[in-house]
C-alpha cells in the first residue's frame, strides 16, 4: 500500500544529527542491532537520549518511530485499533506495529510512564520470538530482522509504583546515559547553543553548580538543553544573567530560597 | 480547506488589547518565539497571564488558541479525532493540531491539572524536534516556524501530586508573574474598572491588605480583575461598601472570621 | 433554526415567581447582569437561591436553563455532542451551549459537585473574554450581552475535596443567602403553605429550634421549604404532629436521640 | 404511541396487594399524592416497604414502575438514551422519563446505593417544580399531576459515604416502617406462609429473638419475608427444624457462634 | 425463534450427573423449586456445590445457565444489550434473561465477586414478584414457574468488602455445603479418579492432613475434585509421590515450609 | 471458514524448540493433557517457562497460542468481542475462543497480572465441564479433547493484592520450575548464547553469585535469557566485561551500590 510507505518515510531521519558519543553506546548498541535484542536507554532528563536515538536511526537507516509513553497510554494506542469507513471497520495499525511491519526503530521514551498493559505487550517482542500478537485481529506479526525495539526511563524518578518489572528489564540490553563531560557539554553548547567559549564555559559550569543543588531539594540540575536554549536567547539580545533566570532557574523550580541560590550562582559567573 | 481556513480565523485578535508590561517579558517571549522554544508562565490568579498571552498573540499577528486544562481533558480532545460523516471514520483536528498546522499560538491553562497524557503529547512539540505524533493516524506533524507552545501554572497551587515533572519543566522558557505594583494596579483599576482615582487608590490598598491574609488562612488574596469588578458595580451604583464585599470579601472566601477581617479594612477604607 | 428556538422557549417563566427580597441582592444581580459578570450564589439547602434565579429570570425576562451538577456531569453533558443521525455524526448542543446562543441564564446548581471539567470549562465564559470553547467542534463561541452564568453552592458541605479553586472563585460576584428573618418566613409560610397565621408562627418557631440543633449533630436544620411541606400536609388534614414528624423530623435525620429531641420540641409548641 | 403505552399498562397493579397497615402511613401517603410532594420510606430489610407501594399503587390506580438502585445506575439508565435505529440515533425513554410521562409512580428502591449523579437528577422533580430536565435532548418535561416520586433507604445501614445529603432529603415526605407487631405479624405469617396459628406464632418469636441478636454481630435479624419463607418450605413436608435453618440462620449468617445460637433458639421453641 | 431455543437447549443436561447426595439437600431445593423461592449454596471450593447443581437441574429437566461472576461482570453481560445488526440496534439476551424467559435454571457462581449493581439486578427476581426489569427496553419480564435463580458463595472468603447485603441474603433459602465425610469422599474419590480402595484411602486421609493445615497460613485445604486429578495422574502412570506433589502441593501452595510440611505428609501415607 | 484456519496455523511450531527437560515435567504434562486437566507453570523470570510451552506445543502438534496477561486485559480481549462490518456487528473470536475451537494450546503467561474477570472466565474451562460460556452471544462452548490450557506465575511477585484465588489454583496440575543446574545452564549457554565453555562457565558462575544478592535488595538474580544475551554481546566483539555490565548488571538494576557488587563479580572472575 503506497499510503502507509510514505507513512513510514515521514519517520525516515534524512540529515545526520549531531551526535558525540561518550563511551562505547554506538558499539554496543550495533551488536544489540544485530542481534535482534532490544535496547533500554536510562538517565536524565535532556542528557541526549532521544538525540542518540536518532543518530542511531540515521545510522542504521531505519525510520525511527517515537512514542512518549504515560498512564494513559493504552495497548490499542501503540498496536492499533478497528476505525469505522464505509459502514466497515477497517483495521489501523498503531505506531509499534507501522514499527514492526516497516522493519523500523519503535522508541517507547519514559515506559515506565506507561500503563502495565503497554510493558506486557511488548514482552514477545523483546525475547527470542520477536513477536507481536495483535489479539483484536488473532494475527500474530513476526518482526523482520531489521526492527529494533528501544525503551527509555529515567530512574531517578524510579518509586516502588512505577518501576520495571523484572520480567520486563531482563528483556533488555541496558545503556546508562549521564550528563556529558564539561569538554564536551561545552563542545555541545558552542555549536547547538551557538556561543563562543567565553559563554559556553561559565554556563557549563552553572550547570554543574545546579546540579549540586540536588542535596538542598533540586529534582534535577540543568541538563544541556537547558544550556543551548539559555545560548539562544541570549543571541537574540537578551542580557546573560535574564537569559539565566528565564532559561535556567525559572524552568528548574518555583523555591524561593531555590531561586535565590541560583540568582548568587549566576552573579559569582556574570 | 476554507472552512478550517475560517475556524483559526475566529482565534485571531483583531483590537490591541491593554497591556501594561511590568519587565522584560516581552522581550523574552519574543526571543523565545523566534527561536522556536516554548514558554511557561508562571504566577497566582488573575495577575495578567492571559491578557499578556492575549497581547502576545496580537503583536505577533497569530491566532491565539486557549485550552482550560482540567483533570479530565484527554489526548484526544487536544489532539484530535475520528467523528463518524456519512458512514465515514473523518478525522476532526483538536485544538493543538489546529494550532501546529496554522502556525498559531496554543496556549494551555493550568497545565498542572491536565492528566498526565496531555502534559506528555507537548513533549516532542516543545524540545528542538517541534513534532506532534498523532498516533492514531499515523500521522507525525511538524510544526511550522510560526507555531508557538505556552503553558501557564500557579506555583501557589503546588502539591506533591499536581507538579510539572522535571522533564517537562526543562523544555520551557520561563516567565514569572506577579501582581503589578500599586502605581502600575491603580492605572489598570482605573482603566478597566472605569474608577477614578480617588478610589482605585483604596481599592489597590484593600487588595493589598488581603494579600496579607494568606497566612490567616485565605487562599489567595483580590486579583487586580476582583479590583475592576468591584469597580463596574460601584459604577452602576452599588454602594462602595456593597460593592466590596459582593465582588472582593464573599468572593474570596466563606470564612466568618475572614469576612468579619476583611468588613474592618473595608470600614477602614471607605 | 424554529425547533431549537421552540426548546429554548420552554425554558421561559411565564408567571412571576413569588419572591421576597431580603437585602440589596437584586440591586447587585442587576448590576451584574449589566457589567456581564458572573454570579455566584451561597447559602443553605431550601434558603430560596433556586427561587431568586426564577424570580431573576423572569424580571430580566430571560430564559432560565437550570443544571444540577454532579459527581458524573462531564463537559459534554454541558457543552453538547455529536449524535449519529441518519449515518452522520450531527452535533447537539448541551444546555449551556444552549443558553449561551440563546443569550439565556444558565445557572449550575451545587456547582462543587461537579467535576473539575465542568468548572473549568466555564473559566473562559467567566471572565471578560465571556467565550465558550467547543473543542470538538474546534468552535469559538462568544456570549451576547444577554447571556447571564451563575453557580450555586452550600457553604456548610465545604470540605477540603469540594471546594471552589481560587481561580473559579475570583470570577465572579457573589451574594450570600441565608433562610429568611422570622418576620418574613411566617409570611412565606402562610403564602406558599396556605396556612393561617397560628399555625404558621410556631412552624416557624420549630424551624428555628431545630438549626439549633447544628452543634447535636444534625446536618442542617429544617428549610423554609419543610415549612411548607409541613403546612401543605396540615391542609389535607393531617394531625399537626403527625406533619411536623413527617415533614420535618423523619425528613432531616434517622438518629433516634434527634427525633426524640425535635418530638419533645414539637409537643411544646403544638 | 400504542407501543408506548402497552409498555406502561405492564406495570398496573390489577389485582389488591394484600397490605396490613400499621399507622397513618396511607393517609400522609394520599396528601403526599395530591400535593405533588415526593415520598421518603425508611424501614430494615423485608419489613413491607415494597409491598406497601404496591399497595399504594393499586389504591391510587396509577402504574408501578420500581428501580433497584446500586453503585453502577448511571443517569441514562434512569432518564434514557440514544439507541441506533435504522442509522438513526433514536431516543429510548428510562423508567423514570417513562413514568414522569405516563403519570406513575416512580420507586427507586435503596436510592443510597445508587451514584451521586441519579440522587441529583431527581432534584427537579422533588421540590415544586416537579421538572425533569433530559440534558442530552435539552428537554425540560414537566410532570403531570398524577405523576408521584418515591424511594426508600434503610437507615441501618447508614454510613458516612452512603448517607442522603441534605439537599435531597429535605425535599421529601418521610415515612419510618418497622417490623409488624406480633400480633400482625402472624396474621401476615399465617396468611402468606400458609400456615397454622401454631406454627405461625413460634416462628414469630424466633423472629423477635433474632432481631435481639444485632448485638451480638447479627447485621439484621429475620424479616417478615424469611417467616414466610420458612412457612413455605414447611407447607411442602420439610421437617420444622431443617426450614428454619435452611431459610432463616443460614439466610442470616455464616458465623458459627450465631448459627448455634440460632440452632439453640429452634430448639427451644419446636 | 427456532435459534433461540437451540441455544438454550445446548444448556441441558442429558445424561445424569454423578452425584452422591449427603443430607436433605435434594429435598430443601424441591421445595424451594416448587415454591418459586431462590437458593444460595454455600461452601468451600470443590466440595460439589457446581455439581449439586448439574445434578439437580437434570433432575428438575431444566436447562442449567451457569455464570461466573468476578468484578467486572456488568448488569448488562447478565440481562442483555443492544447490538448493531444491518444498522439496527438488536437486543440480545443475557444469560439471566435467557433463562427467565426459558424458564431455566439460573446459577450465579460466587456471587459476591460480582459487582453490586449484578446482586441488585437480581432482587426483583428473588422476592415474591419474580420480574425482572429490563431497563434499556422499558420491558417487564416476569418469570414462569419453572425458572429457578440460584447463587453461590464460599463464607472462608468472606470480608467486610465482599459480603452479601442482608438486603439480598434474606431472598434465599440457604443450603451449606461442605466437603463429603470420608467414607463418601472415598467412593467419590474411587469413582471419579479412577482408583482402587489401596491408593484413595491414604488420598482421603491426606486431604484430612492439608485441612488441618489452616491455621498454618494455608488458605483452603485439598478438595475433593484435587484428589480426583491425583487419581487421573496416577492412573497415567506418575508415581504416586509426583502426582500428589504436582496435583496437591504445588496447586494448593508456592509457601515452602508448607510445602515441606505437606512432602512429609505423602512420605508418612505412601 | 479457511481464512480462520490460516490464522490458527500461524500459531504451529514448525520446529523442534530446543529444551532440556530437568525433571519429569513433560512425563507430568504428557498426563495433564491426556487428562483434559490444565496446567500452573510456576518459576522465576527467564528460567525457560515459555521455552518449555512451545517445546510442549511442538510435542503434541498443537498451536500454541500465548497471551501476556496485564491490568488491563478483559474477558473480551480473550473471548471476543463484535465488530462493526458492513453495518453489521460481526462476532470475532478472541485469541482463547479461537485456541478452544482450532483444539490449541492456551498459555496465559503471568495470569496473576490479569484482571479477576479474565481469571474467573477460565473456571468452567479448567474444571471437568471444559466449557467456555461466551456470554455475549449465548453460545456455550465445549473444548474438543485436543484443547489444553495453561498459565504461569512468578511466585517471587506474590502480594496480598495479586495471589491466585484457592478456587482458581484448585482447578490444576501445577509443574514448579527454577534455574537449572550449573552444568545445564552452561550447556544451554554455549549453545544458545554462541560461547564456548571458557566463558560460559564463569558467566554461569556470575550468574548465581547474582542470584544470592537477593536479600541486598536485588529483585531477581541473573535469568539464563540474560547469559545468553550476553554471550551473543561477546561474539560481536564487545569487550566482556562491557557485555557483561550491559546485558547484566545494568538490566538488572539502577542501584548504585549493587552496580558495584556487580562489578567487583565480574572483575574476579574475567
Amino acid at each position: 500500500m503506497p499510503g502507509r510507505q510514505l507513512r513510514i518515510d515521514e519517520y525516515r531521519i534524512e540529515q545526520e544529527p549531531y551526535y558525540l558519543p561518550t563511551g562505547d553506546e554506538l558499539a554496543i548498541a550495533d551488536a544489540a542491532y544485530h542481534d535482534g535484542s532490544p535496547l533500554l536507554l536510562k538517565g536524565p532528563t535532556g542528557c541526549g537520549k532521544t538525540r542518540f536515538m536518532q543518530y542511531l536511526a540515521w545510522r542504521l537507516q531505519r525510520p525511527l518511530v517515537t512514542v512518549s509513553c504515560h498512564d494513559d497510554l493504552s495497548t490499542s494506542d501503540l498496536v492499533g485499533r478497528y476505525l469505522i469507513r464505509a459502514g466497515e471497520a477497517v483495521w489501523t495499525d498503531g505506531p509499534l506495529t507501522m514499527a514492526v511491519r516497516a522493519g523500523a526503530i519503535c522508541y517507547l521514551d519514559e515506559i515506565v510512564e506507561a500503563r502495565k498493559d503497554t510493558t506486557v505487550v511488548i514482552h514477545p517482542l523483546a525475547d527470542d520470538r520477536r513477536q507481536l500478537p495483535i489479539e483484536k485481529r488473532g494475527e500474530l506479526l513476526t518482526a523482520p530482522a531489521e526492527f529494533m525495539l528501544a525503551v527509555s526511563y529515567n530512574p531517578g524518578y524510579q518509586s516502588v509504583l512505577k518501576d520495571l518489572k523484572a520480567s520486563t528489564r531482563q528483556r533488555f540490553i541496558a545503556l546508562s546515559f549521564d550528563y556529558p563531560d564539561p569538554e564536551r557539554e561545552m563542545e555541545i553548547v558552542c555549536r547547538e547553543g551557538r556561543l563562543g567559549m567565553e559563554i559556553a564555559k561559565p554556563l557549563v559550569k552553572l550547570a554543574a553548580m545546579t546540579r549540586g543543588l540536588k542535596d538542598s531539594g533540586l529534582a534535577e540540575g540543568a541538563s544541556t538543553r537547558l544550556l543551548i536554549q539559555t545560548g539562544k536567547l541570549i543571541g537574540r539580545g537578551i542580557p546573560i544573567k535574564t537569559a539565566c533566570r528565564a532559561a535556567i532557574s525559572e524552568a528548574l523550580t518555583d523555591d524561593r530560597e531555590l531561586l535565590a541560590a541560583m540568582d548568587e550562582m549566576i552573579s559569582s559567573l556574570f
